[in-house]
């Protein structure tokens, strides 16, 4: 039985938008054997002319977005235009005309998706934003879906491709951050403006997503503690490994009995465990429910064709559940719209992990005793410590250490304490240790 | 909106079942939350009485399986028993009455899934197998959807708990096999009769099922290829390290111009691939789509909590689409039954890998020699050779090479005339080598 053909608009034919036309195209045959009926781009909108490498065959090209968010014939319009508006405002009007909407938009999602859902919901249309995470990761439908029969504890991932590149880089070739962050922009992995991606505001967004279908929570952005890549230097990547730690920049949220943890930065993770393997522009997100343990899904978290492959996917789901009382869909964010929980986010302060240290001390005696001294009286066990050769024509010494889990707020503490002694240069650095597991 | 409660029927009271009753119930208010309504296990048929630690509060425990699939008050059965009867004819029946039926069970679906799609599709009803392949993980799920935009190239996966626990032990320990099959049996991990796991059964079914749902081809267990883990010598381990890789027992299913290969096999793999190092019990699936690249999927593969992950996620999936038309539904192979590919599965001598070889060869000169023409006769290059100091008393020097690709059926021709040479002794040991890139 072949049902009519399914009417897509795109908004936006440029890196994503011509990815997703052609592997539209390209995987038609297979495309339609799985749907059970056609799935056509019939109208595209686009201020650039298309790249020839894009298959515009049979499609119907404008420069105004307007005209497809308000085409009668299409049935679902594709948003991948990025950015807040005018993506925001189309996505509402393509909602309030029918349409269902994918997008891949994780910043439109992060800020603006709990209005967006709600007039999805009250519209009977459905808004999928599988490509949003983890470009072709299906790392969505999987906690969505995968392993809906879970409690879900934790949920911890290498979100950025452009942050794990280089800090892979740092590590394998001992490079600088500066020096890797310009390859990057080189090589088209970061942006000319590499602020979203080093500084955290892009893993921000998704790891804002994965928190609400997770756990079941309105989208937070604002509520997300964020610190990026740009403080890590070459020389904590080589003392992490020392350790037998790899520095990674992960999104993690967690549930604790006080709050939710909802938290960006670098973080050192035992070099054994999987997802501290996972090297290069690559992703990888790790999910602990409580049936079903740790669960690990890897793939390319970026770039056209992995990117149009979530869209495409969300592209056929929405077409399968067309014929689905609005009721019985998979909702936004994984829980019933009127059974989302108001569990407070914890603030960084009160969020509890072990910690990495390093500290410029002068060589003389009693530096140490000083140091461990304030530690001892916030609380904080020393797990681990090594005093390292001076670097360059610098006399004072590196000291680093391992600590045990202790309240950030003491750590705050300890570290302004330490920082004011005299025998203590400069500053303290500080890296969040997980050992996930 | 509540909708009415759906009421589910366990067949199956044991580990797995067990583990479904009580997931459902332990999660109860987290489940509602996501499906919009209540799911409750109204009965359950056992042999044998539950264990104390299975929760079966509110729920009528028989022993008649039969009982439950005529109930005409039970929606979804939920077949937990295992084995090919009476599995089979109570699946059939369920079908028959209108039910939904969710199942665990690799060994029905590999061998009978074809006869009970066929059965479900005429009665519009679903008959989902999440737990059927890699236990915990949502890898039918993440093929089969998240992947639908993709033309599927090949899977290939570490789908056998028990057989990667033995090569992880002999790996980490350099222990030989029957002392970890031992151990492995004594910790629970591999059945008395470990047929199914070591001799590669259990990952025949799983690696059938898999193959299906990539290529949209029905499901044919006869035509797998099948090797276990029996023959595979610590001595082996440890060489392939020496070059790099690492042996893990492996179900690959790949597209080829020439047909569909479908095999399983210990597998030399590159040592820096992210699957080399799933160790353990732990399961991994390795999927590689023509627009997202490869993906990895990685959890526990067995264990009643993880399965248990899996059925209820099916469970929901199936009340999801309870009021959808069974035309738009997902379909059992991931392509609509009408749409099934006759695509030819290749025999394994048609099959092309590339090999690694050892051989005890005497030592004096021009036996190598011998060797390398017998090869070079074959088109087969030798990509590494080294030679190892004898093992034990034994005079005979352990050659060990990696070769370049080349057809399976040249390689039987080789080895058959390399043990026919004097100066060889005893048999030839092939594995592939797969780089999975």
């Amino acid at each position: 039985m072949l049902l009519n053909a399914v009417k897509i608009g795109l908004l936006g034919l440029g890196t994503v938008g011509g990815g997703v036309a052609n592997v539209l195209s390209g995987n038609r045959k297979e495309i339609t054997r799985r749907a059970g009926r056609e799935i056509v781009v019939t109208h595209a909108a686009t201020r650039e002319p298309p790249t020839a490498d894009v298959d515009t065959d049979g499609m119907t090209v404008l420069k105004d977005a307007w005209a497809i968010v308000e085409n009668p014939d299409i049935d679902v319009v594709v948003e991948l235009i990025g950015g807040y508006e005018p993506a925001r405002e189309l996505t509402l009007k393509a909602i309030e005309n029918g349409k269902h909407v994918v997008t891949a938009n994780k910043a439109l999602i992060a800020l603006h998706g709990n209005e967006i859902f709600a007039a999805a919901q009250k519209k009977g249309v459905t808004v999928a934003f599988e490509a949003a995470v983890a470009g072709g990761i299906p790392i969505i439908k999987a906690i969505r879906e995968g392993l809906a029969g879970n409690h879900i504890d934790w949920v911890a991932g290498i979100i950025n491709g452009t942050g794990n590149f280089i800090l892979t880089e740092m590590r394998d070739k001992g490079r600088d951050f500066a020096d890797v962050l310009a390859e990057a922009q080189a090589l088209g992995y970061a942006e000319a403006d590499p602020t979203f991606d080093v500084e955290g505001i892009d893993a921000a967004h998704k790891l804002t997503i994965l928190a609400s279908i997770a756990f079941g929570i309105p989208l937070q952005f604002d509520k997300v503690y964020n610190e990026g890549i740009g403080r890590i230097e070459s020389i904590d990547v080589r003392y992490a490994e020392d350790f037998g730690y790899r520095i990674k920049h992960l999104g993690l949220t967690k549930r604790t009995a006080a709050g939710i943890e909802l938290r960006v930065h670098p973080t050192l993770i035992p070099n054994r465990r999987l997802i501290a393997n996972v090297d290069g522009v690559m992703n990888a997100v790790l999910v602990h429910g409580d049936a079903v343990g740790p669960t690990l899904y890897y793939g390319a978290g970026a770039g056209r064709n992995p990117t149009a492959s979530a869209v495409v996917a969300d592209i056929i789901d929405v077409v399968r559940a067309l014929t689905t009382d609005p009721g019985n869909r998979v909702p936004h964010l994984a829980f019933q719209a009127d059974a989302l929980a108001d569990t407070p986010i914890l603030p960084m302060a009160e969020v509890e992990t072990a910690y990495y240290l390093r500290m410029q001390a002068e060589d003389r005696p009693g530096v140490l005793a000083g140091v461990t001294r304030i530690l001892a009286d916030q609380g904080i066990s020393i797990e681990a410590m090594m005093q390292k050769p001076p670097m360059d024509d610098d006399e004072a010494l590196p000291v680093v250490m391992l600590t045990h889990r202790v309240r950030e707020a003491q750590m705050d503490e300890a570290i302004r304490r330490i920082e004011a002694l005299e025998s203590i240069r400069g500053h303290v650095t500080r890296i969040r240790i997980e050992t996930l597991n």
